[in-house]
């Protein structure tokens, strides 16, 4: 694994044009960092140009603290808006989870296997099964004193995570967060909802999509916004079913969905291939 | 191909299980049927036990036209409600269209090549293009005198079509037809929209994926109803897509599905493997 | 959950066209039970009918340990082969792992979480760290003494397993089974490899697939034969790759798709849903 | 549509880490190119950059005819090679057919509807029946005198495309072309094959993915070399089959696959998305 940095980058069409991406990575190469992979993305109708750059920080003679000051001369030139992520940091997660702790499992078992590159430091669920999980992967549990009364959950997350937390994964928490704690977290919290959105925004989807009839079902992970189920997605999988599956077959397949889709958008988001603009995403997979 | 015939049943799933199966099944043996396919399904919450059933008529000693009268006795004593079909019918399509003729293209090719068991009688379509396809293909085209007034056009079509007409596919006829002409051809009608329903119900479905920031585009052939986009769903498919995707790029991808999802119904319908009740089908595939 | 009996069966299909599925639907009400499934196939060219018929026990006159006497002139009358399996029966299975314990670290709590309807009696591992997994869920472990001697580990295999034991899974065990141990367990091991076979037959798939250039890989279930890799198949599924995708990334893929796969086909075999002859399965999924 | 220009390269690892890549780009930025698309790759186990680089032409001040001799400092300095592509370029293609036509009907459709950039100046074919479709689409058709004479028939093909095509697509062909004809259309040969290679190379794949019981079909579309469907694979895909489908059904779903698969294959080459190197291909979609 090398020691790499990353830039996600956003700049007006009309200056990529001009050369905003020469000028990065000539700016790069000057400083002898040696590109391992460049992607980009023009979205013509929002006029944006979009990329991300990673390369090798083994020889590059910025150090980390003064990328920002050298940087600068090429970002104003280019009206260049960035975001610079070090692979050697490891982000710290947050779980949040409730009765259905299968997403949960699945993304311990991932993160000891040494597939999710972060620290996941703290679990918090409504209900004391998920606790022998995260005690067996060895990261600390907290349960809801009292998980029906919203308010005093919320507060007794916050209090617990702080501002220390750079990613918190809502696992099936099967609650809405109110706007505050969105607004907290904003574009750090990443929740997995149980329909290909936006068919079946809310409760139930299942339960609706039997009623309805429909031959395929999904699975969506979306940044968390103010407005439920609308936030930017990440990553959405269906799987075929029919007449023949109940709903509890139905719940059976989205369980491995779920976990498959919510896995997917926490990997690319840690390692910083999700760039959020205008309620969607670029995904650099 | 065999001389086949096809029953397909429902009948409480109270009578179902004092045997109604088995008593049809003896009946057909009796008869010296030999039954090629059977198929069936219980809707638990609906109590209905559903069935389709395909035996060979070489031999069966029933005539057709006397089947009804001699079935009579095991169809009162389980309420069993049936629709007979027989192989050596082929049932009178009509195909509505309007200037996107990319499924009409496919559904008149997969028709020569014996891949769709019907007499495509009549084209019907709101621009001249699709009248040379036609006609490559030997079916008669009618172009759609007033295309914009939709009252004419719905007269014009159902004056061509009269009631001799067992299926009508619209093929992106891009028109909402009124509930009069529904309801008359009820269950006669099906339809392919550019979305995976419930999602993007009514217009523009691809420009609204495309804003939503969805990460699958996808499919949907259903019986027309009078309530839009709502019929029953015979078959979904989709297809994956990715900020890199256009509206443009959604509109290819997804006329490939289009055309693809109604055939797969369009075939299944012809082969009486579809059972409808309730807003659900059945597709005994 | 339902008390129910299983029947899969087989007779020629000259026997199924005087009426095989009739005698025996009819023998089951005659006998007060409730047919709740069934599903029939005839694979034309090898003129073999198969069944699988679910009742409901709960009013049956016959005990079970009757039903072979009962049963018998209807199965002589037709030529039926049949097999008889009880819902309340739990099937012993037994876990055969490496040191990549994904497959097992998701059967265990698909089983704990209720998917599974077995006993699982016992893990035998090459590797020390699928114990914890093991014994987390309540499983005995057994250790390899002395994993390279193929010899040794499956003397020490079958002393552990014995007779007592319904199905083997092999969950990523990566030996070959010697053909006295495969013929020991005929049709009670299930096998995943991580290629869609009959691709990349044999090891290391992954990386002759990168060498290949494909653009799909693959996962399959299947029987153990004692021909390598080429057992009657229950399930396959794909996974899209692409020029980005490292021998690792294709690794971190095909685990995910070796879980649902094998869980798949572990599943349908507990709900006897596989019927095998000649090479192939019919699942009744 | 703009008029564009493509620059496929390839450089060694170590080059692109001095900055081949920035270098190519300052060079278009410098004369006014501005860049529309780039897109890169490292193949690190064979020490290779391979990038795809597309930019507009309105305003570049290199005349197309110069662009090599203006870019040999910068392609010299960083050893690369590369292929330039204008969009304004219309490439030629010939597609060789059978009985089997529902991929030339496809292909012809969609080039007709304007979804491949080229075009067709003739389709040879060993039955008359494609001389139909070809006729409709405007295409000149050549039937082949004698198409159980392998010799007799290259000669002819030959003799007919001379070296002034672009593109030969295989549209089921179904005849295995001699080494010297493929020697002499080297990566200009696009062939359509009816199963997921490496599965089932050579004939009847259908049949043989029957006999093996496998649960998924594939097609795969590749560039044709001497060694019988073993060239670089440009596109796969696969659909699911069960134990109801007969031959005749996987015939039928594969012809949906083969459509679709070959489609993409030939619009990605069109658009000179795909660079090939050791047998493997980069698509650049």
């Amino acid at each position: 694994m090398n020691n790499t940095a990353v830039l996600l980058s956003s700049s007006p069409v009309a200056m990529a044009r001009k050369g905003a991406m020469a000028a990065i990575t000539q700016f790069l190469v000057a400083h002898n960092g040696s590109v391992l992979h460049a992607d980009d993305h023009i979205d013509a109708g929002r006029e944006l140009f979009l990329s991300r750059l990673e390369w090798d920080l083994d020889g590059f003679d910025i150090p980390v603290a003064e990328f920002e000051q050298q940087f600068k001369a090429v970002a104003d030139a280019y009206r260049i808006k960035y975001h610079l992520a070090l692979s050697e940091y490891r982000p710290r997660v947050a779980i949040l989870v409730s009765s259905q702790d299968h997403c949960l499992a699945d993304l311990l078992y991932r993160h000891s296997s040494g597939e999710l590159r972060c620290d996941v430091v703290t679990v918090v669920g409504s209900h004391p099964a998920a606790g022998r999980l995260a005690e067996f992967y060895g990261v600390p549990f907290h349960l809801l004193s009292d998980p029906q009364n919203k308010r005093a959950s919320e507060q007794q997350i916050t209090h617990l995570l702080g501002q220390d937390v750079d990613l918190i994964v809502l696992a099936r928490y099967m609650q809405i967060l109110s706007p505050e704690v969105v607004g907290h977290y904003l574009l750090r919290l990443i929740n997995i909802h149980h329909s290909f959105l936006p068919a079946f925004v809310g409760a139930n989807p299942y339960h609706r999509a039997f009623e309805r009839g429909v031959k395929l079902i999904g699975a969506t992970s979306h940044y968390v916004t103010a407005d439920l189920d609308e936030g930017p997605i990440i990553e959405q999988d269906i799987v075929r079913v029919s007449h023949r599956d109940t709903i509890e077959d139905m719940m059976r397949k989205g369980r491995d969905l779920g976990k498959v889709v919510l896995s997917r958008a926490v990997r690319w988001h840690l390692e910083n291939r999700v760039l959020v603009y205008q309620n969607k995403t670029v995904v650099f997979a």
